[in-house]
């Protein structure tokens, strides 16, 4: 998927109008972020930031991509592009600077996320393939990381693919789910790819193969003794667990032990509270119970709170789609421009809209840490010159503690109270241990970060 | 991405059992199908059928995926799998059938979109990627075909790649959207692989590359005269209309035409509006008015209420996430698997949630027509018998008259009303013109479908 047709035709276009007005080499800096944290929250865990770098290496127009825009026509009927365009794409000596936050970072609004630096026709090419790459995988670790403080430190799995939005978007959700606290995944080539945990057994279609429950559990349970967990609810659950724990004795004789019972449908708070009582009852305490069926963060908090009793959690379609809002809203907007004379010229987008209003300079954050390595707060400032540049709004940008499950409790107010309390230590030198500053993305690899987690 | 990896580990550990019970061959046949149509509506428009058959072909382990899975590890620290499965895996002989319905079609929930027939192994390891082909794309050709319908056949474009799910999420999102009715995409690869209209001028990045906007306007009018849609909110809307205006009339003294203008944030109704006004008076009647900027169903249903001139409409997020949806529950289950006296065996998946039953049988589809080619009602029926297997339940299909204005006006009892009244007429054999069984899917193809327009 590494082309450079990768992209929006408007990018090709204004490329081609920059082209003609002599300002293709002209020099720019744009920053790649989001205006509004998602799900609601203050801050995201940034992923895809990693392979956004890497789609830019090697990056390259091939002849029969030339070809096809040769054919685009305009209105006229005349061709969109002339030829020396298309040959000025050929020979391009791709020359972007980049720099990012690396992945499995706290990241928080206006904060860039990513920074290009180069010729302006080259930084606008590329935009849409970073928006696509950085918005689905940062939304897609955040999203795995609230769900991870709302089972409390308990196991999740990814169980997405063939919920997902392509094979793609099935492959960079496991990714980014890692990335963002998840322990494994069921997608094979995702475990292949990168190295992912990769878990599975078996589905209703297995049971249905057989005349009855009992005879499916134990030839499975005969034929992989060492990944023995049973699905029990394609008929009836609780029977179902009956019949597991008649398959667990016997996996028992024979020096195996029954890993774990999977519930897939129902009352799984009320089931999984029986199943235990009934797991236990056998001698089966060690025996884990396992829970899917379209879970989310608020179905995982009410399970916990209605005391069910499940160890390990599989997330399918509201982790890899995000459903709760299925995409980011990141952007990537031109914060400076170099002048001929070599200064710089700082860029702002007004906007009716007062969100949609970007920040100007050449931007780069200053991260604080405490002496664990929490985030203590970002400074955003202008690398390009001492001062910031006018116009510049809310540049501060104030952190939070990590810990997700502090994040929805905490009020804008209360975040502003608490940057200004690090800022004044900060001042003062005490607890901040580590300044990062330029920090620069660490291509090709996966960083595990413990998300929002304590 | 064409792998057998490309599936839930469960697959592969299911097919490692049937193959150690000696059952990997036995004939099997598993029905894709979805239980709800998508955003509350009755029909769905099928995608995805033809890419999911395609992936079928040439389908092979490669030796680097069977090292792979020579090294995945069982609780006791064993291989999962044994050499001998391995060995059987590399030398597979692929021999499933595939049924499908073409690209574009209305379908009903229950109805069978694929009918996957073969060895019981070869069936279930396919089952992940299928699903996530069909489960996307025909998500995506539906939002697709109601957006559509909610613009009352105005030209909508396809602009969501930057917030898509990955890059082929993007890819996928734009054929589908296609399928579904929309006339144009801005993503360019998907332009250069699928053929698909590409479309696109300047962001908001062209603007601020210059002092004025007024100069920017001019800059790209100069540079592309054939190509000339102007974005006008960068600063001040209506300003940016007056620009865009003074431009549009240089433009026609050399002979062009100011194409359109693009309107990205605001009030669109009240905007669209005043510019028409503007446009209108400064004799630039044939001025398209686009709009863009988190359109929706409702947005543009509201915007069409509120009189808004908008003559084309961008739609981004909402259209390739599907927003209000963002996954189609998509299931495959087996439905008849064949005894060793040749008899079939027919599987029914009961559940303590009703919804999750499914039909047994080797079904058939026999979709009936009007004279115009309209689905009147689709009839699933067993083929392998001349009878329904025992436990069959609402194996009719109803189908509502194709129109996705009518869908959410439709009670469940209408539509069964009209099914009956449809039925009893095909018993008089006067409005069904034509009956198509044992639809197949044509490969490879990109079928344009008029989608829920009448």
């Amino acid at each position: 998927m590494k082309s450079p047709l990768l992209t929006d035709l408007y990018q090709l276009t204004m490329g081609y109008s920059y082209w003609k007005q002599g300002m293709a080499e002209q020099e720019a800096v744009f920053h790649l972020f989001f205006r509004r944290a998602p799900f609601g929250g203050d801050a995201a865990i940034v992923a895809g930031t990693g392979p956004a770098s890497e789609f830019l290496d090697g990056l390259r127009f091939s002849e029969s991509d030339l070809a096809y825009l040769g054919l685009l026509k305009g209105a006229d009927g005349e061709g969109l592009f002339e030829s020396g365009y298309l040959a000025y794409l050929a020979g391009l000596d791709w020359q972007l600077e980049v720099d990012a936050i690396p992945e499995g970072e706290l990241v928080f609004p206006n904060q860039p996320l990513m920074r290009i630096r180069g010729p302006l026709l080259q930084c606008q090419l590329v935009e849409t393939a970073l928006l696509n790459l950085v918005n689905f995988q940062t939304l897609v670790a955040t999203q795995a990381a609230r769900l991870c403080a709302a089972a409390g430190g308990d196991p999740i799995f990814e169980f997405g693919l063939r919920r997902a939005q392509g094979p793609d978007g099935g492959l960079s959700a496991s990714r980014a789910a890692y990335i963002g606290g998840c322990v494994g995944t069921s997608n094979v080539l995702a475990g292949q790819l990168y190295g992912i945990p990769v878990k599975g057994t078996h589905a209703h279609s297995w049971v249905m193969s057989f005349d009855t429950e009992l005879e499916a559990f134990e030839a499975y349970a005969a034929s992989m003794p060492n990944n023995a967990v049973l699905l029990v609810d394609t008929y009836d659950t609780l029977e179902g667990v009956r019949n597991a724990v008649k398959v667990g004795h016997k996996l028992r004789a024979g020096g195996y032990e029954l890993l774990g019972i999977r519930l897939d449908s129902g009352d799984l708070a009320a089931l999984s509270i029986e199943a235990r009582l009934i797991l236990d009852e056998a001698g089966l305490p060690d025996t884990k119970i396992i829970a899917s069926n379209d879970l989310d963060v608020t179905k995982i908090r009410d399970l916990k709170a209605a005391g069910a009793r499940i160890d390990i959690w599989g997330v399918g379609t509201m982790l890899v789609t995000a459903a709760e809002q299925p995409a980011l809203g990141g952007v990537y907007k031109l914060g400076a421009l170099r002048n001929r004379d070599g200064s710089w010229k700082y860029r702002i987008k007004l906007s009716n809209d007062r969100i949609k209003v970007s920040n100007p300079g050449v931007l780069q954050v200053a991260r604080t840490r405490d002496a664990e390595g929490k985030v203590i707060e970002d400074l955003l400032f202008n690398e390009a010159e001492s001062r910031l540049p006018e116009g510049s709004s809310e540049l501060l940008v104030p952190a939070v503690r990590s810990g997700c499950r502090v994040l929805p409790d905490v009020s804008i107010d209360e975040i502003r109270e608490q940057a200004m309390k690090s800022w004044a230590q900060l001042a003062q030198g005490s607890p901040v241990v580590r300044i990062d500053e330029g920090i620069e993305v660490i291509k090709g690899q996966l960083l595990k970060t413990n998300g929002f987690a304590a």
